[in-house]
């Protein structure tokens, strides 16, 4: 069945989104000029401009698009049967690699590579991935709260703080893991959850030494 | 006294990696191009080149030279007749303000505004803030084990995983504090490493709540 024009549109719109997507995250938003994501997409000028009003636009566009996809990833995650605690497990795991693209999602996390560089250039986009990032926190917050009341998670500390705790820690250390090229500061990473969820499989006294 | 032209040039290459600093702490490195550091150093090009070879080489010294303050910063901190503890906690509170310019180190670091985007930009420069990271990290670690020794530290776990863990947790919150425009983040890192080493004046059951 030949799509709908609405359909086709979407489509196109989906496919600049995606294709940019991946340059933006190895060079960064202001590496990426107009030029390079028209000739990856394969579009001219006046195309991209019939999607969106501005390059800001498009950026905005961009990690909301991210912050949407991010959301649905993490739907797959909170599904499952497993315990609130196994849940997070797995959701941090997912960020050393994701056994489906052969890449952990710290590797592909836009907000590791734009953060920094978003919060002094763009207010409307650093606001978008401002959200996006309160929206997980609160999402794992959550998780966290229903691991006490299932005891599948024994830590004493207020959920939300923890979450925030957690969260920063997993964020630095895909940066650091970025910046040294290897992945010991995310196994780091996991093993100080476990240590901070204080859960039965973890030693409870010290953050075990990475190898 | 005149000073001898050696100085006067060591002051002029100075002058223009101290002027240029400020300018990439809030645009980035590609972000602040050659004509942008020419004019707010009030140099001509060719001064530029005279001091380095090109803008990867300027930028390679720019690293070098934030490393090199940093590590006098920290021996700052690290020579006080404070317990290792207290050290560390300093260090840290000067992440969220140092009361002599009333920022904090969080806001003024490259190593967060350039982390990612240098990542996959320049070998050199993400090598040398490699290796400027694994030097705190093992400073952190040193003093970590002098406050195991002292009894200031009470964490059980080994020296180089808690600054490894420490370190990235404060690298994410200094991150999600630009992000976020608050220095909530860093408030909760500093209670996580309160909680982490385990002294005598943290709570060992909980990371408190940031209010």
């Amino acid at each position: 069945m030949k799509p709908t024009p609405i359909k086709k549109s979407e489509a196109k719109r989906l496919h600049i989104l995606n294709t940019s997507s991946n340059l933006i995250l190895h060079k960064g938003f202001t590496g990426v000029g107009l030029q390079e994501i028209l000739q990856s997409c394969e579009i001219p000028k006046g195309s991209f401009y019939h999607y969106f009003q501005s390059k800001e636009a498009f950026g905005c566009e961009l990690v909301q698009h991210y912050v949407d996809n991010y959301q649905v990833r993490l739907n797959n995650v909170w599904r499952s049967d497993k315990s609130p605690y196994q849940k997070l497990i797995e959701y941090f795991n997912l960020w050393i690699e994701d056994p489906e693209t052969q890449c952990g999602w710290a590797d592909s996390c836009l907000i590791v590579k734009l953060a920094a560089e978003v919060a002094d250039l763009s207010e409307d986009m650093r606001s978008i991935m401002s959200a996006g990032v309160d929206d997980v926190i609160e999402r794992i917050a959550a998780l966290i709260d229903l691991g006490k009341q299932d005891l599948s998670i024994q830590a004493d500390t207020e959920a939300s703080t923890l979450a925030q705790v957690l969260y920063q820690m997993w964020l630095g250390a895909a940066l650091l893991s970025k910046l040294q090229k290897n992945k010991i500061p995310l196994h780091q990473a996991l093993r100080a959850t476990k240590f901070l969820l204080k859960s039965e499989d973890s030693n409870k006294n010290t953050i075990p030494s990475c190898i």
